[in-house]
């Protein structure tokens, strides 16, 4: 990794990567900072910790506090939220898409919308069509997009990167890393960038 | 609860009610606002949640990240820390004697110095001796207030508290509860004094 360089691993079900996801990109550039976009799949890390639902879930207290929190945050730095009917929803799709496409221009605001239509809007973004409309209103080709993320190799690299996460230490999202360094959690992204 | 009154939710074996017990008493003068201690136990709000353990132990990843983080967060804001070499320690009698006191003018004294002896002295709080010795330094009736920490009445009320922990919703320490609004995590402590 190079120097200011910040590696940003999030999670498209996350809600407090919704957070950094909205933040990141101001605090980047006042930093002088290059982000690293690092879309990823818990769901892995998650089982292997023996949990096959979101810890939000399974324990109801620090679930019925997240959704407090959340909305508190949220309203304290201004961002639109609107708890999701489903938690968590399927982003295995948008995770694909964005993973295939994490080097490319559009992938930040792609990223932006997908956590936009989950926790603002709503919207099932599990479904095709969520996320192909998503791509279309950024003047993509949405199809040969999908048809990408949804290859064998695509699909085998993003495997691959579960491996790549465990070495790293990470265990939730969001995470950043900054030489070398492990920072977990939305408080952290302050933290991560003074690191820098 | 009374306006301007913040109920400070901590546990002897709790790394990160180490950073909140050394920092709260400042942010309270500070901001006028009064304390409220309440020391508690955390093993049997874990054991619902099916944890016999500390989930820093069960999760590793989580575990090794944690004290690379309190290594970090205790530079940061220029407090004493060395990693027990044992984790958990036992707080029952500490929780027992706390409690006991815990409208008493020592509580926070004896608190603080029983948490540096757990994250900087690495002495083993489970052990009466160390105890005792805290309680002779302040110039307490060390012997008094163990046996009436020990009490039938003491421990019933200390087990009857586990009901009124979970009835707030506390799953974790340190927490704060303001207006009766919940606030977790020693990084939520100027927020939960921010909302007074």
């Amino acid at each position: 990794m190079q120097k200011n360089h910040l590696e940003f691993w999030y999670e498209f079900a996350s809600t407090y990567s919704y957070l950094s996801v909205m933040r990141i990109e101001e605090l980047a550039e006042r930093n002088q900072i290059k982000i690293i976009w690092k879309p990823f799949l818990l769901g892995p890390i998650f089982k292997e910790q023996g949990w096959d639902d979101s810890p939000f879930n399974i324990y109801p207290a620090k679930g019925h506090y997240m959704w407090k929190d959340m909305g508190r945050r949220t309203q304290q730095i201004g961002l639109s939220f609107k708890k999701p009917t489903v938690f968590p929803r399927n982003g295995l799709l948008a995770t694909r898409i964005a993973f295939c496409g994490s080097k490319e221009s559009w992938c930040p605001t792609f990223t932006k919308r997908v956590f936009e239509a989950n926790f603002v809007h709503d919207q099932d973004i599990g479904n095709i069509e969520t996320l192909k409309a998503i791509l279309e209103s950024l003047k993509l080709d949405a199809e040969s997009i999908i048809d990408l993320s949804q290859n064998q190799e695509n699909r085998a690299l993003l495997r691959e990167q579960t491996t790549t996460v465990q070495q790293l230490g990470i265990f939730g999202a969001p995470s950043f890393i900054v030489k070398n360094e492990l920072f977990w959690g939305d408080d952290r992204l302050e933290n991560a960038i003074d690191f820098l």
